[in-house]
């Protein structure tokens, strides 16, 4: 299994719209082939940051959804509302 | 419940004795009550940064953690092995 992590930083007075492009993107990505989960969180201690945590079932299915209509519709509209690109890891589980 | 996320990260060198000390507070966070989940996670894109996601039943619990032997025992050992205290905050899920 996969884990990745975005974290997403919203231009200030932009978290509203942000949040809204960011929450659309929950139901189809949930839906995709190789999607284990698909969680989305806001930060209480700054409003700014929202992040991603994401399990897919092997790396394949995250590239696919990078490549998916409704990733690219969001990055369209979230262009404007981010300060920068995302910060997207893949992170190894330790037990 | 209540989502809380925290960011570790090692001073160069350090990495593998931190992730010693982080690994051992899982058997012991995980037997805590309120405990719900608690995930340790290392950044293969940036060997130096851990983070973890925990899952509290509520807010008291989370707090408790912290005032734990075991995490005063952790603290104590990392102090000198991380570039900054860690950055820890509340998140909520968004759905």
């Amino acid at each position: 299994m996969i884990t990745i992590m975005a974290r997403i930083t919203a231009r200030a007075g932009s978290e509203d719209e942000l949040r809204q492009v960011l929450e659309h993107l929950l139901a189809p990505t949930r839906q995709e082939v190789g999607c284990v989960s698909y969680e989305l969180f806001h930060n209480q201690d700054n409003p700014l940051e929202f992040v991603t945590v994401e399990r897919w079932r092997e790396q394949s299915a995250a590239d696919a959804h990078l490549a998916t209509q409704h990733v690219a519709a969001a990055i369209q509209r979230a262009g404007a509302l981010m300060t920068a690109a995302p910060l997207i890891h893949r992170f190894q589980p330790v037990d």
